[in-house]
């Protein structure tokens, strides 16, 4: 089983297919089809980048290759380009490793769906374990000595390893579709209907290779989660095998973990919304993680936007070291039934000292920010 | 500061006051009144009740002579009647001191708002953690020598203590708005509409002395918890002081911990679902809170309850030892939004290895349950 789709004939209704094992083409027809090509690492795009000491992470032997690196080589000297969630889970496990690593991020605090108030507790949380964080970092070129890199040239200096790590998200794996003449979307995915269904009625594509339809902006985006492409992927079968099935969309609900440090993500920032024309409002309420006399309560930091003209919720941020991301479903809830501010602040959720103040941070932020909001 | 209200005349707009320092009494005119007289610890109304070694925790002053007690006299052997959250913090407190402890109560587990698939892994800690439970316990009597009681009679046989805790709830206090002629609702607490205004529009009540509109069945519960007195109190202080705010409800929405096991609870039960007259269909998962590779995933058991007439989510529990409390908000807002299991069941919620497998168990149950739901 070593196959790879070469291109899809939609007159015949056929996939050129190669067998990589024996070398054969073969020609195979379909009633209906589905596109599931993923996505691929991002490159930087810079001199040197193929050198073996270069790493990426997206499928299982990319890992099994770093982990042999390591083991083999036993690198003293890490730097990281990108500070997404796998950035920081590899920097992580470097520093497990007892790796001196260096994360460099062409924004000021890690993640590109962070609020920058968060910025500072996760930036603080590398530094306690020994990760050095340089923001504003844009890197020029890798200098290198035979098969092996040595040093990235940047805006702001040279940083030398002898292990460099890329993780500057993925892209869409769309020449398959392209060829076959199937809709790309304007975020660069995939076209794709909520039934999964391209421009093609034969045609189904679901995963990363796909856009995605964002509910709270209305509009398609790249979002490559496991979780979401899971269940696209059942969604397009479910069709494919002649069901009736939809995919509602994303709200943008994220989770990540640093250290000790947890986030949970749903919706878009007060950045993303002002650039796409909202008047948004926003909220930071700072609070403990239980009742503040309840053994082991933590610094909680909770932010929420909203759109001014209607009080709806438009995203949050929700940072700490206990539980917190596993509060964020709350916010994907709301999220996806539209909920108002004023509604937000009347919920009902549960309470208890080893779980949360009584009054729960989310209640108050939406308490606060109705004020600010027209409806 | 130690004044008590004895009656509420409508008709002059007046409170008589008892001033209990100096026994005087005063009638103090009003505008807008809110009654806010809470609730009383119930009491089971058995021989030998009032002995100075037998407890209830209602207000700080129980809480303290209660500790007083157990620091001066050091109890070895308690007995505690009823298994809601206050008997079982107790329990812990008294474990914590290492007195043998007993909880004796009606039902076959702890909690009335518990699934029963649920009820072994909570006996299960209690009893991992040396305290004994005996379900299906009728009280009869306690035996008294003195000023002390020194066993209580039950249908199961004497249980012999030196200290014991009565927690069976708590009762909303009715009196005074009963006597003004305020009407009291079915469930037997102060009728209020969504503006927590009672029959006289002057007059406004808030708290655990009130019925709470239960969204999830439509109709009125006695609900005693703090941090919905809260908000009510907010609403009708609001109002009360010329404003326009409502209550929305609640969902049955609570969390507890017993040891180290923590239960999250939303809506309403499969048995009360039926009871109420709903075709109530269930889905129990189980599954690990974290994917199953990662250090630290634990035993999570969801159950949820549906109708099958509408596929409308009814409520769920979730319990374990890894954060189900904290997720148990996802269920509160999907209620209050009545989402069906075909809504819930294509949610975006957030993922990340450390803090939930790659679908979550809410998802997984809903769209097992949506195939035996009619919409």
């Amino acid at each position: 089983m070593n196959h790879q789709a070469l291109a899809v004939d939609r007159n015949r209704a056929r996939v050129r297919v190669l067998d990589r094992t024996s070398g054969k083409e073969t020609d195979l027809p379909y009633d209906r089809l589905i596109i599931a090509t993923g996505a691929r690492s991002r490159k930087l795009g810079l001199p040197g980048e193929d050198r073996d000491n270069i790493f990426m992470l997206k499928g299982m032997a990319d890992g099994i290759r770093m982990r042999r690196f390591i083991d083999e080589r036993r690198p003293r000297k890490a730097v990281i380009v990108g500070a997404g969630y796998i950035s920081l889970e590899v920097a992580e496990a470097l520093r497990e490793r007892k790796v001196e690593t260096t994360l460099l991020y062409r924004g000021e605090a890690p993640y590109s769906g962070l609020e920058p108030e968060l910025g500072p507790l996760i930036v603080d949380e590398l530094q306690a374990h020994g990760v050095a964080f340089k923001g504003g970092v844009l890197p020029r070129a890798f200098e290198t000595e035979g098969r092996r890199a040595v040093k990235i040239a940047t805006n702001q200096g040279d940083f030398a390893a002898d292990l460099f790590f890329v993780g500057v998200g993925v892209e869409p794996h769309i020449e398959l579709a392209r060829e076959a003449g199937l809709a790309i979307g304007p975020a660069g995915g995939i076209q794709v209907n909520d039934r999964m269904q391209t421009g093609d009625p034969l045609i189904y594509a679901a995963g990363d290779c796909c856009e995605k339809f964002h509910r709270v902006t209305g509009r398609p985006v790249i979002s490559p989660l496991g979780d979401t492409a899971n269940k696209e992927g059942r969604v397009a079968g479910e069709n494919a095998a002649g069901g009736d099935s939809r995919f509602y969309g994303i709200v943008g609900a994220a989770s990540s973990k640093v250290f000790n440090v947890e986030i949970g993500m749903a919706g878009i920032t007060e950045d993303a919304a002002k650039r796409l024309g909202f008047t948004a409002v926003s909220q930071v309420v700072e609070a403990k993680s239980r009742v503040g006399i309840y053994p082991g309560a933590q610094y909680s930091l909770l932010k929420i936007v909203a759109d001014q003209a209607t009080g709806r919720l438009l995203g949050g941020n929700w940072i700490g070291r206990d539980g917190e991301a596993r509060k964020i479903n709350t916010l994907a809830v709301a999220l996806h039934n539209n909920m108002t501010l004023e509604e937000i602040s009347r919920l009902d959720l549960a309470y208890a000292p080893p779980f949360s103040p009584v009054w729960d941070p989310l209640l108050i932020a939406a308490g606060l920010l109705k004020r600010k909001v027209k409806n």
